[in-house]
């Protein structure tokens, strides 16, 4: 129908800055030209008042080279872009504020305070098919790049990354730390290759994704080396067979083959899901004469309405030198959410991870979850430690972009998770962390 | 066609400019309505133009939840707000260029040039209610994060903040470093706080501001110090009785509670408000078994046209443990300013605070300044030494974003004033500093 | 036709959102005249309507005064400016990801990847004639601040810049390093001083520039030395006989008079033209009791069409303290450039360097180029060594703000190109590096 057509120009109209008054001028002509017909107006009067709009639009047309079409929006951050989608940049962040308190048991933790995440990030695009992002964290006083990569549109819906992302691999660690469900990733996260340089592919069809790629070193690691890099090769499928608005089920798999640099040396530790403190129980120090790191991840997800259930397990197998055993480590969590105000988890299955949730109600959304999360990092000789945490989490969604996190866990470590020996293993804390978080 | 596009430019009016368009339109109601009264348009003519319009009003309601209204502004920096005032994005900016001079007595200090702030800073608003604020600094090669919180504007005028922000304590402290009459600080400014991480209260009436809260350490406070961290609960009060334009009596007083964090020790120092040197001659050293510490300020500024005195005392007291007497340190500072140009500096009563100054006339402002600043960090066994210092200041306001300002300082320092040992006390050099500074 | 004419306007109201607003009152008035004169508008109607549409004028006009008519634009970055151009502000920034393949000789190099840059860059222009700029680069993990100056126009063409930004010497040192034709600048520019804080003048006529400066040290030269700063002195002027848009001949001269700080060390080296590697062969190590340190540098290119030619010769003479020679080191390159689908290297005559190549065709462009480099760091008691290498690179454009680059380097180091011996002389392995760039 031509009036719905109507809409439809103008929403696009308007998202084009289009003419302010330029319409009114149009209307304008229109009266004119009416008032010459029925004589009020003399040809002379009519020509002049149009010959001034025209000059208008002549001069006008003299800008048209210069200054495409662009549409301003402000969710709290900025987003410009062309009308014909060609060109637009984006510019915003994400500010997190954690407190801790540690009811420690034999170590001392410390409890305080700490700026989380203080992040700004800038993405764009460029000739419809070069997309870009440059995220840089300043929390901890020094600049940490995260997402800095290149990304080729050409051949949607697959697409091709170059520059520093994180590799495929886990569903919890692809899942932005805005939309996490708990303040920190669970402890097999410990064993997710995260943010590397590399090269990418990705494409994904109705319900499924697959992407995978080759990676080198993370910017800042052993930047003093002079030794050959490590490297990795990375790759993850994930298929949702149910993937209505409020309804989802996801299932992923992911591989990963990793050479460590020439010292051949690796080592794997977590913090207790808990970061203000620097103690990493779970640590197996420098494990040596690494010739290569095998990882495998298995996901699982449901959402139906505002409850949900997921989880993972993640594998890890050290190849070590003649006359060594190899190593064998693994962890799994698993978490059930259930958003008290009617929300649902915000799915997204092109992407195959979780995005935003936006609160229904002005009061916010409020949402109650409660995880387990088991890592062991003991094998043969190497005493890493295992560990056991049940966390209770409650979140407060003030609005879509602002929420408050509180989480209660309640750590259960065995005698080897002494942090390499820093400090006395089977300790056994209770920590509760707060967090104010807002992103734009 | 073309019609559509008419419709979809008259929207953007509305979007744009709502105040001049729909006023414009509103013009074009009436001329319509007179001119179908007197019969100088047909009925039908003028059903045919209001149709045009009303399709609009219709469209641009339902434009709003598509795209919102927003203004883009900038005076250097970025300003986008939606016209609702719901959402809102700012970027700006500030840098500052000096180079110091050092007539040496003594010690060497070391002439030099630095890059005194490199800040980008970002800030918004969200849903009406919630802001935020990021700022990072780059000078000094670090990334130096400072003003970083989410606010909670429902209760205004009352509001709630948390995250990194300056705690209420001392107006000089709380004055930005864009609008100081001086280069740096005066000496005193070593007992205040600061900035840290905590939540705090604020509210105002006419002419009075209170602001109260708890705080933390700061982002970068010993980050690798595992005993609990220190923490401080600091409050200010301010009242104006004179708050006109030009005519402005302030007073303040702030008191603030402290506790270190387990290693139980503080360490005072200063620089002798030029900060291109390192050298400390102001410094306590270790103050070690510091059970707490207490801060009072008291701050006094009456503006008088061009003219204006501002003026603060702030005394600290440090309780030891048993056996150790306890310490008292103070200071206090006194200025004079004189805008030699006729311009008065910019007293905020809703702030408590000074504020930006806008030259009169094209060649911009002249300001004359004077201070004396006074420390004394000597008490029973610490002998953090003793200073008096003696500043011309002269300002020139290129315009009301760019200044360049002119210090000249006598410094005299007494025996103890030796950077803890590391240079000779009795040192009293003069002091030669310059700065090009722009905010946007 | 109307049509068009309205496609103008519109347009121009994307530039100037308020401009064509006030024209259509314009018009309004006019046509009210005319109703009033013809007797079709009572003297009271016009009346009404015309004070109306003052009032209107007035808001809009206090419209005006808080939101400038801006003008939006994105080309991947964000640009933002007043119609008058007295204020403006842009951002943008730059992705350089690198990896490198290192044919070893005899020493280890370390094949890897790098974030190269990382940059985010804001710039802006206050009151019509205050300009700044300020760049900071985040590769490396630390914020390195870049450009950061305060620039005034009011002499325009003179421009007087205080700050921290690249001392004039040097053709491809003053070049972008987006617009650099290899991947790194030769091995001569171990010679030029790059950036530095001071105060700067510069001016430009037909063909011709001129610059020069005084400098002290960069933001992060030995930050805790208390010593007076080094400073240097340096100018260069520049003249193009040629300067057509496909044609241009370039020739230019510059010196440096340099001061070492209180240490009167200096320390000459250089990586390989690879910056994955840490390896500097050329290193003369510490340079002690240096007095003054002198350096002269020639440029030369010409463009004809899609071929150019571009050579830079630099030469340092080190005056060293009574009882030591004197020494003298310098180095060369020449490198041609083949623009094989035709587009020609973008020279700027009124800068006196090289800008953006745009490609023609929808394919993008490719550039071929050879280039030959020599650095001689031997001369008496020091022996840094001398090196000569060998590069062939070749670059495909993607479009104008992207693009991917490729280099292979013969590498030819003497007995004493031992990284101050740090590493074995003699060696001459060969490099392959890939840039994947993209700014915005």
């Amino acid at each position: 129908m031509s009036a719905s057509k109507h809409w439809g120009m103008m929403i696009s109209t308007v998202v084009l800055f289009a003419a302010t008054a330029t319409a009114g001028e149009a209307e304008f002509y229109r009266l004119l030209e009416m008032l010459l017909q029925n004589g009020t107006l003399t040809q002379q009067q009519y020509d002049s008042l149009r010959g001034a709009l025209d000059d208008d639009g002549v001069a006008s047309e003299a800008l048209e080279a210069e200054a495409p079409r662009v549409a301003v929006d402000t969710a709290g951050g900025l987003e410009v872009s062309t009308d014909d989608g060609a060109f637009s940049f984006g510019l915003g962040g994400r500010l997190m504020i954690d407190s801790a308190f540690y009811r420690e048991d034999t170590n001392d933790l410390g409890d305080g305070t700490e700026l989380r995440r203080t992040r700004l990030e800038a993405e764009g695009m460029l000739f419809s098919d070069y997309a870009y992002e440059l995220g840089v964290d300043f929390a901890g006083s020094d600049a940490d790049v995260k997402d800095a990569f290149i990304e080729y549109l050409g051949l949607w819906p697959a697409t091709i990354r170059v520059g520093q992302f994180k590799e495929p691999f886990s569903l919890e660690e692809l899942t932005s730390s805005k939309y996490m469900t708990f303040m920190e990733r669970a402890l097999p996260n410990a064993l997710a290759p995260g943010r590397h340089i590399g090269i990418g592919l990705g494409s994904r069809g109705s319900g499924w994704t697959a992407a995978g790629g080759v990676f080198g070193e993370s910017f800042d690691d052993d930047v003093s080396d002079e030794g050959d890099e490590g490297w990795g090769i990375t790759g993850r499928v994930t298929y949702a067979p149910w993937r209505e608005d409020r309804r989802a089920l996801h299932f992923g798999a992911a591989l990963s083959h990793r050479v460590p640099d020439e010292t051949k040396e690796i080592e794997l530790d977590t913090r207790p899901e808990s970061h203000i403190t620097d103690v990493r129980y779970l640590n197996t120090g420098r494990i040596t004469d690494v010739s290569h790191l095998d990882l495998a991840g298995l996901e699982a997800a449901w959402v139906e309405g505002p409850f949900s259930l997921q989880g993972e397990y993640v594998a890890a197998a050290v190849d070590r030198g003649a006359g060594q055993s190899n190593l064998a480590f693994d962890g799994w969590y698993l978490y059930g959410s259930w958003l008290l105000t009617g929300e649902s988890r915000n799915y997204k299955p092109k992407a195959g991870k979780f995005g935003r949730i936006r609160p229904i109600a002005p009061g916010g959304a409020w949402e109650l979850a409660l995880r387990y999360s088991s890592l062991d990092l003991n094998d043969d000789d190497v005493a890493g430690g295992r560990a056991g945490q049940m966390t209770v989490g409650l979140n407060w969604y003030l609005n879509a972009h602002t929420r408050l996190m509180a989480n209660y866990i309640r750590v259960d470590n065995d005698a080897n998770a002494d942090d390499d020996g820093d400090v006395a293993g089977d300790d056994d804390p209770r920590i509760i962390q707060l967090r104010a978080q807002i992103d734009f």
